[in-house]
């Protein structure tokens, strides 16, 4: 195992009818913006309960924040923050509306002349940032219970990831009942986000770290168990519970302490949406099996492990369980209607090149658990993923 | 599941050698009082490390908390704290002390006339407590990263826990170094202490809470897997790396979000260890597979989820499978050393009524997950544990 720190202050508040519980748990007397995405949040109510609950603070609401949140979208709230003096940050969304929120909590406190730099430097340079929460109603991405964020510029289509220890959420209220009108598209594409994530922190080289990969495989055995029918039964209040705390545990920083980490899937597949417009959880749903199949030599310890432990192969040669492994991974998501190749979404060999220089520009010229993946290996990958 | 709240604000820095970094932990200019039990912490070298660490620090030192830390020697401290005028607390070694600690941190501020008022109601009348961390020596009882603590009063012979959100240690430096010179004894009986958090979290009945059993059973697995061998295998670094990050995370309020609890064993143990000095880890390695007995029917769901999970049980009639599961907990005590009958202690059947009439007094009368295990109940418990 290797030394590690964890801290994770954000207070959880998990149940169905717990958005009321704002009134007390937003600090009294402070002047809230509530930050939301598209009309769902309306159209679906959440946004009335938030108000309901809110009717003794000042609320000032700020919708359009988009999936893959712009820093353009984002600086125009800053302002807004800055000249109304907000003191308190809402977010009622996903990871998209979450992440935006960090975001603007650090981007309206920073002491530099240019807010992009946090993004430039991954978000080392916060010294301050605005208190600020979420109300959760699309599991997917664990932004509510982390500490970081990624921030797309749609002028240099980039999307550049930051993180600081000032960017916890104060809290998070869950209650699985606001995903029942998610679209089944947006459920599949958070399970498969949960899932990539756990694999990142767990699939690279085995380092004793015992609980860590027991957990690991618990969050995956479920997701897998979960995942189609949390899809299908819409209203199904224990299958999307599960679902909700899963992927909140899948990157709250539990799993990854202490252990190696191989996040090359994620930073492929942040080119392919940048460039593409593809959907995150779509990018890795390419990625993963094609970066597991190049990379099996040096993860073979531990695509052996995930081939018993999770998926229970047990026969056949090292090998044949290796491959039945990447196959049940990829049959996974596409069970959940996640297509698994770029041609899937008319992506040819052409789109490959662009991704490549993408990844040399922003500097990921060594990814993997052995800084190792140049970006010729992602070249690879990516034709594997044809 | 069932709806919950989970916030756990304390700071784990984990690994060998991090002793040191008090120096920058520790607030600057924070009067400082070190708090321990024994001799171990000054021979074995820890104190000596923490008072170079602390040496800008003004430094004060209590030592002489017992196993089972007594309401008298800590209100001993409670009164050096206040003279001294003690604006931060360092516990320094296992369970016992951090306990011990936390109930100095709120007596030496507590506002009412008596602070045995704070355990009479357990921790709800805590308003304020000053800031405290620990350096953990000892794996076994997850103090070092919840809020709770149990105290011992010598004059009443009763042992009683408190709990309060302000209890958080600040930060905890686990080194799994600190452990190499414990005796076999206290290792043994931190194995079978993280075991039982577990179990008394997990062994109740089924509630769809996935991702909490798949935790637990990960728990349980990796005790089964590494409690003898890191008994046997003082110096093996990562064998106790991982006793210590398992005994923390048995007890940190993770696995128990959501679900059902069943503290009977505890409450039972207790008794026994205020009446007969008994470790408490003994009480629990003879109260636990008892207790699985009587309550098989009701517990029937989980013992066979239990069996198969964790213990690989799979043929067999339910009935068997549950007697070979509640069979293999006793012998995986067994096995470490840890005595699972009273009469291994000296105890016959005349040790019972009094364990019964402590339980009436303390107000025990209705324990378990369905709050109906009556004090009979728990003398039936007992008399299977002859």
């Amino acid at each position: 195992m290797q030394s590690f720190n964890f801290y994770n202050p954000t207070h959880i508040v998990f149940g169905a009818g717990r958005v009321s519980e704002l009134a007390h748990l937003v600090p009294t007397g402070a002047k809230v913006m509530v930050l939301y995405g598209g009309n769902s949040a309306r159209q679906h109510g959440t946004l009335d309960e938030v108000e309901a609950a809110l009717s003794q603070h000042e609320l000032h609401l700020f919708g359009g924040i988009e999936p893959n949140p712009s820093y353009q979208t984002l600086m125009r709230a800053v302002a807004q923050v800055q000249q109304l003096q907000i003191d308190f940050l809402l977010a009622v969304g996903g990871g998209s509306v979450i992440d935006g929120t960090k975001f603007v909590a650090a981007a309206a406190c920073f002491a530099g002349d240019n807010p992009w730099d946090i993004l430039q430097q991954g978000g080392k340079n916060i010294t301050q940032a605005l208190p600020f929460a979420s109300v959760l109603t699309l599991p997917a991405t664990g932004s509510e219970m982390n500490r970081g964020g990624v921030i797309t510029n749609l002028e240099t289509k980039s999307k550049r990831s930051f993180s600081n220890n000032l960017l916890y959420p104060q809290f998070s209220i869950l209650d699985p009942t606001k995903t029942y009108s998610l679209p089944d598209k947006q459920v599949a594409n958070g399970v498969v986000d949960a899932f990539v994530h756990v694999m990142e922190q767990y699939l690279t080289y085995p380092t004793q770290a015992k609980v860590q990969d027991r957990f690991a495989e618990g969050l995956l055995q479920t997701l897998i168990e979960i995942g189609l029918p949390a899809i299908q039964q819409r209203e199904n209040y224990e299958l999307r519970a599960n679902l909700m705390w899963t992927a909140t545990l899948a990157l709250n920083g539990l799993i990854g302490a202490g252990v190696p980490q191989d996040w090359s899937t994620h930073m492929i597949g942040h080119e392919l949406t940048a460039l593409y417009g593809l959907d995150h959880a779509q990018t890795l749903a390419i990625i993963l099996p094609s970066m597991l199949e190049y990379r099996r030599e040096q993860k073979q310890g531990k695509l052996l492990q995930y081939a018993e432990r999770v998926w229970g192969i047990t026969d056949g040669a090292p090998e044949q369980r290796i491959s039945q492994a990447i196959a049940n991974t990829r049959d996974f998501f596409e069970s959940l209607g996640v297509a698994t190749r770029l041609r899937d979404y008319g992506l040819d060999e052409t789109a490959i090149e662009p991704v490549i220089e993408q990844l040399r520009q922003h500097g990921m010229l060594n990814l993997g658990e052995h800084r190792d993946l140049t970006p010729e290996d992602s070249q690879n990958v990516l034709r594997l993923s044809l």
